[in-house]
């Protein structure tokens, strides 16, 4: 059953446990492997470390391209490792898809960040159609959690492809926005700015500053016109510049207070609960998904069938029924 | 294999195409049928009368309760009919879930509409957790289309658990809101919003038609906001009064105006050949989930789970895997 490179259950355990980030790094590899049996070996392996997950305050990041998400989260990673926090750096992105992942380059636009003792960058692979993204990234999460790290970022591109998932994954949303961009949002999606439980306007420094506070009324205005949360938190709008260090100082107190808040509320543990939940029925569709899609007799006919749909020439549902009863 | 109160294919299919009413109804309570044999029944009918579909124009309306949407529908609904049109109201209501369905509700609240010869008014389940709504609301379009209906108006609450689902069945989406509500938009998400190809803004009569003139220009500079949308329609908001008749021709021209032009750039087949093939797979989906969640042995243990995962005595992959494999 042990594949080549693949250590024991027990040495992956041990090695995370302990901090080994070699190991923490195999053990992640075979979380994202889409074998089977690889898949068999990273559920048991879940399971051992799982007791010893769910420590960490974990935070979404996201923005559009040229926001400036690298160069923040140096910044203000390495802003937390100053305060003593071991950083978890996970990165989605879908775009990456093709090139088979970017890893050089992420630790290349992170390069101080990435040569911390206290930090590990990871991206995560975009998966495929199936959501599987989203589902690994998660347990990536866990895995980092049993090493010790105590923040994990959790970074995506903000074009809305995994967003919703990230959300449902995290305790805490931050979404980054850029002042002075004409007077649309940045192709942000409206859908996106409605998680956010905090935005930091980026690149608050030299000439930029005073757009970015004008900006940040103007965001902070459009906030108000939507409804309040169910937690009761409100998100508001910050102004930093990773280039000055400025403003960081207020966004890690505003990660404070809602950890505080939300977790003297309840409101962080019961949102965990249902994160938990959903991920349950997530996890299950996944498989019910992949075992279907993944039928050799279905992978050969499902390009037919969408294409008889485009045509016109079977309905949806006559076609679904079709491919579910072949 | 004929249930009591069933037709015949034939008689069904004549009944439809003929136009009768009591026949369309008796089909679309087939097609909502949880019952294995009517499903069998109703996929042969929608097999059947497929080739005479397609030919309306499909226009959800949204708002949350209290914008008046039962009025606007009557109104607009009257004001299509006197252009010859025939109109099918379609409604999804969640919150009709436990009470059983409201069709004498549904008819109450369109009095005038509801005896009209063109007009044909119908609640549609709430369905299940398994995204069954849609589905069938789906199907029960179909029927109404070949029914002869010429203009389909599918009504939701706006509380944002069906509009995605909406979306991804019509042609044009239009949001129905209020003026001086205060600075919240009314509890509508800005999911919702971002689906609008028109926002209205009701009951702008009387002493309340300066304010709408006002949230008119409010929404539209919140709109002006966000990114343009991939046909090139700029989605604007127009006042109207159910009450006063005023502002239905302008809502009329929009959708008029829409129609044209996205079907002189192909964008109208574009994305309903796109809406279909979506509908292939959430319909494959809802198959997988349906037989999944509905067996005997997974309907017994699914609480106890779900408990398990929320109290934290498993995780959620565990969890998954084990409901999976038993």
């Amino acid at each position: 059953m042990k594949r080549k490179n693949r250590l024991s259950i027990k040495e992956y355990k041990e090695g995370i446990l302990s901090g080994n980030r070699v190991i923490l790094s195999r053990a992640i590899t075979l979380v994202e492997s889409a074998l089977e049996e690889d898949n068999e070996l990273a559920a048991e392996l879940i399971d051992e470390i799982y007791p010893h997950t769910g420590n960490s305050f974990r935070i979404g990041i996201t923005g559009v391209p040229g926001v400036g998400k690298s160069t923040f989260i140096e910044s203000f990673g390495l802003h937390l490792l100053k305060k003593r926090k071991k950083l978890a750096v996970l990165t989605i992105d879908p775009s990456s898809q093709k090139s088979g992942g970017s890893i050089l380059g992420d630790k290349t636009r992170m390069e101080r960040l990435s040569v911390m003792e206290n930090a590990f960058i990871r991206p995560s692979p975009a998966g495929d159609a199936l959501g599987g993204v989203a589902h690994k990234t998660r347990e990536t999460m866990l895995l980092c959690e049993a090493a010790g790290y105590d923040v994990v970022f959790i970074e995506t591109v903000g074009v809305g492809q995994s967003e919703t998932a990230v959300k449902n994954m995290v305790d805490f949303f931050l979404l980054l926005m850029l002042a002075g961009a004409g007077d649309e949002l940045q192709g942000i999606k409206k859908g996106i700015m409605e998680m956010a439980d905090t935005i930091a306007i980026t690149k608050a420094d030299g000439a930029n500053l005073a757009a970015s506070k004008k900006a940040r009324k103007e965001y902070q205005n459009a906030l108000h016109l939507f409804p309040a949360n169910e937690n009761g938190w409100n998100p508001e709008v910050v102004v930093c510049s990773a280039l000055e260090n400025f403003g960081l100082d207020e966004i890690e107190k505003r990660l404070n207070d809602y950890q505080q808040k939300m977790k003297e509320s309840g409101f962080f543990n019961y949102n965990r609960k249902q994160q938990a939940v959903h991920w349950m029925h997530q996890t299950i569709n996944f498989y019910l998904k992949r075992n279907f899609y993944n039928q050799e007799k279905i992978r050969e006919k499902i390009d037919i069938f969408e294409e008889a749909v485009r045509a016109g020439n079977k309905h949806s549902v006559q076609a679904a029924r079709e491919l579910l009863s072949i």
